[in-house]
């Protein structure tokens, strides 16, 4: 399956923080990139640094117009699931969705636009209860791929973790300063 | 199960809004409390209008000794769940897990003693990349669950969701000013 993700609607400054947990749960959960807009340049920054250090590819890509990324990914036949906690429960789409070959993830920040909920193939609640953005990409993402992303492999790291019960395991590829 | 959630490590003002999202995923998720030492009493003044609205009685206990809490709840026989991305792989032990009755789970900010780590019965990682507190939180109470908390009902909620493919279905149960 390939996945991307659509941020819309953050706040300058104030969901930087946020934005930025949004990109690595992309990003550590098996996205291949996100697009977003009027953000801190910052967040790109911080993104390449992870992929340098910790491998794979992962693509940010500033936007200037959400609507034209889930049109344009619409007609490439990507299917669009916007997570909003006034959707349908996972526990009723997931399997669905596990059949999907290639899906555009919208993630709104506060009130999103009526015309994202009509674009969207899937309008998904991680429960129906206010949480976060954050949360609810990480259980859709793990859901829509059963918990293999956690096997993935990604390319070219400095640095890598061997899972151990006690302690920390990191293996160190590169000589550093 | 019974579900509590510790959060330790946070710093002031940087990670309020981490924190707050933290205690929005563990009320979400079916937790009944968290504990949470140094931070901004607001959060709590968050999570009593959130209770208030969207009903339930999750709880926010502020401690002075983190150390203290995971001791007395480890005597009271909880199994202590640190997340941590040098742990073992959610997909390894959550079948584990979701056997215990009773679970306190250890939320770290940034630099975790390592202590918590020897307290720990389980040091689990929700994958081996780093990412987020909030992410990995929700996936690991998702996986305890088995999704059964997105049918949990909460008593006494002002408002209500009800799941839909398309728009907003709320039921409101109080008049508002």
């Amino acid at each position: 399956m390939e996945i991307e993700v659509l941020r819309i609607g953050q706040r300058l400054v104030r969901d930087d923080r946020v934005t930025t947990h949004v990109a690595l749960v992309a990003r550590a959960f098996g996205a291949t990139k996100i697009y977003m807009n009027e953000v801190n340049p910052e967040i790109k920054d911080t993104l390449e640094k992870i992929n340098n250090t910790w491998g794979g590819d992962f693509d940010i890509e500033f936007i200037d117009n959400w609507k034209n990324v889930i049109k344009k990914r619409k007609s490439e036949s990507a299917k669009i699931v916007h997570l909003t906690m006034y959707g349908e429960n996972i526990n009723d789409v997931d399997s669905k969705i596990q059949n999907e070959d290639e899906v555009l993830i919208v993630v709104g920040a506060e009130k999103v636009p009526r015309e994202v909920y009509e674009l969207a193939d899937y309008n998904v609640a991680i429960g129906n209860q206010p949480h976060s953005e954050i949360s609810a990409l990480g259980v859709l993402l793990d859901r829509m791929q059963k918990g293999n992303q956690f096997h993935a492999t990604y390319q070219n790291a400095q640095r890598k973790i061997i899972p151990t019960k006690q302690g920390k395991n990191v293996i160190v590829n590169e000589t550093r300063d």
